[in-house]
């Protein structure tokens, strides 16, 4: 047995929580340390794992292969990232898609400083959803490709929601309106707006006395998040928000349609349906961790994205035993 | 603009066709020549593009930069792609699963004396659907991926059922068990056998006077083909089967599900649902001699499979503008 691929995590909230979770699950890792914001000695308390302040991380320089960075994309990942890559291969989900390219060269800039691998926006979108749009438009030229989201919770329309005066909790579901996918497959390529692709659904826990009606026209009414989408608003007891609503499932499709020949219709969709966002997602960083330290091991170096790794990087086992049991 | 990709295709039936319908939709590549065993000037009444001798190849060295070698598994490939790959960089659609390894060790020998790229096994199964199995195995370990094809003809059964006495056409359509995939989709990896999977349903035009009775049992009791699944047996007139089956749809799904944390199911399904099976497998080669040109310009050769090309590397347009669009 090689030696093991030595793992930090930094940021330990839920998608931090589901990486540490799948390291446990691919034997040629070991999680070494977890750097948080907070008291470590805080933390330490729910795991048996090594738990350092973020300040200390430069003790951690050649103590670490690589660095899951499970921060936030607003405010986290922009900072930390360029930093930690000058010392660490990384792997990150930064997620502001328009943001990605400045983002990319950023940590370019920074990773090349190290020498290290940083592999950028991992997850599942952007991630293996991206990968999906990429192969669909290479291999059929003027197809069209559509982005569904859901059924699941978005965690940022939760946030905002609970924003609002009265509002003790809240639950968001993005649902994708089945109409508009089955046109999709059946290679309409329709233009569809905002409205006619996804639904909103929420579960809202209000404070004692406040003003429903108003709290539903804030909701419905609001910029960006649910203006231009049909909504609805249930409002529910706290009990009832903890029993049936308290995961944080996800998934999606991407649907691409193109013609071949003179007619002949081709449709190619990807599909994921996750009982855990944050576990999946940190099921994705895992594997291309083990990327970012065979990429770097092989003399690479920079930012790279999930579209510059090849598939075989990122299994467990051997490019021949891999050839012989997937192709 | 950069100098075209010149292609060359070796191989004019189905596929060779498929693909050169897609190099027509891919600006960045041009095809130079189309190489036969038939007699060339036969060939040619049927194309513009020039049509050459196989026995000519050689002339064609440094004025092709990439073969698509179009021929079949059982015999053609596994004789020319060695021979071809010494002078050419070459993509293939072999497909005899069990002897892959095999193959691309023989293809890698050929391929390093000349410094060529050969990319080995491409279209979807081998291809796109070997591509979802590793992600899927990478990213969920333990999880547990199922393989549906269809529905779809299937034209080494149709061939099959050809053989027997008596019959004078046939189509067969392998179709998967619908109640087969819902158990994989919900998650609870399932034992399937091969019966459980897919069942068959053939179109059979019989000779006059032909013994039906006879033929539909020779075709249910056929070993290999037949006798492992519920087969059904349809005769009908040359015209219906001329009129209702002469296309060539398939398609499938690879179905992982695995589970993350203590018990979160985390289901992946990628599809294809193809009108034309030739003109898909087509499309991918095409992309993928976009990349054996691009790895080689890099300095790569050998045989390489799909699990072995980033993404990246497929698409017409440049990296920065893929990763702007698709991530």
């Amino acid at each position: 047995m090689n030696k093991k691929i030595r793992i930090g995590i930094c940021g330990y909230g839920n998608l931090g929580k589901g990486v540490q979770k799948q390291i446990e699950k691919n034997n040629d890792m070991e999680l070494i340390v977890i750097f948080t914001r907070r008291n470590p000695e805080e933390l330490s308390k729910h795991t048996s794992v090594k738990v350092a302040s973020i300040s200390e991380v430069m003790e951690w320089v050649e103590k670490v292969d690589v660095m899951i960075m499970c921060g936030g994309s607003a405010t986290d990942l922009p900072i930390q990232v360029p930093e930690f890559a000058k010392y660490f291969n990384t792997v990150d989900s930064f997620d502001t898609h328009a943001k990605i390219p400045e983002y990319l060269n950023h940590v370019d800039v920074e990773a090349k400083k190290g020498g290290n691998v940083s592999i950028i926006s991992v997850g599942w979108d952007p991630g293996m959803f991206s990968i999906m749009r990429a192969y669909a438009d290479a291999i059929l030229p003027y197809s069209h490709t559509y982005t569904f989201w859901g059924k699941g919770v978005s965690q940022g329309h939760s946030d905002a929601i609970r924003r609002i005066k009265g509002v003790k909790d809240a639950r968001q579901y993005t649902i994708p309106v089945t109409n508009a996918m089955e046109r999709v497959r059946n290679g309409e390529n329709p233009e569809l707006s905002t409205r006619e692709k996804h639904i909103r659904e929420c579960f809202v826990v209000a404070e004692e006395g406040a003003d429903l009606v108003a709290i539903e026209k804030e909701i419905v009414t609001m910029p960006n998040y649910f203006a231009d989408y049909d909504t609805t608003v249930h409002f529910i007891s706290q009990e009832e928000l903890d029993k049936n609503h308290s995961g944080l499932p996800h998934g999606g499709s991407v649907i691409s349609c193109g013609v071949t020949g003179d007619s002949n219709k081709q449709v190619i969709e990807y599909s994921l349906n996750l009982d855990s966002n944050p576990e999946f997602t940190g099921s994705v960083l895992v594997a291309y961790a083990r990327a970012a330290y065979r990429m770097q091991q092989e003399g690479m170096a920079g930012a790279k994205t999930v579209l510059d790794v090849p598939p075989i990087m990122l299994n467990i086992n051997s490019r021949d035993e891999v050839i012989k049991k997937m192709l």
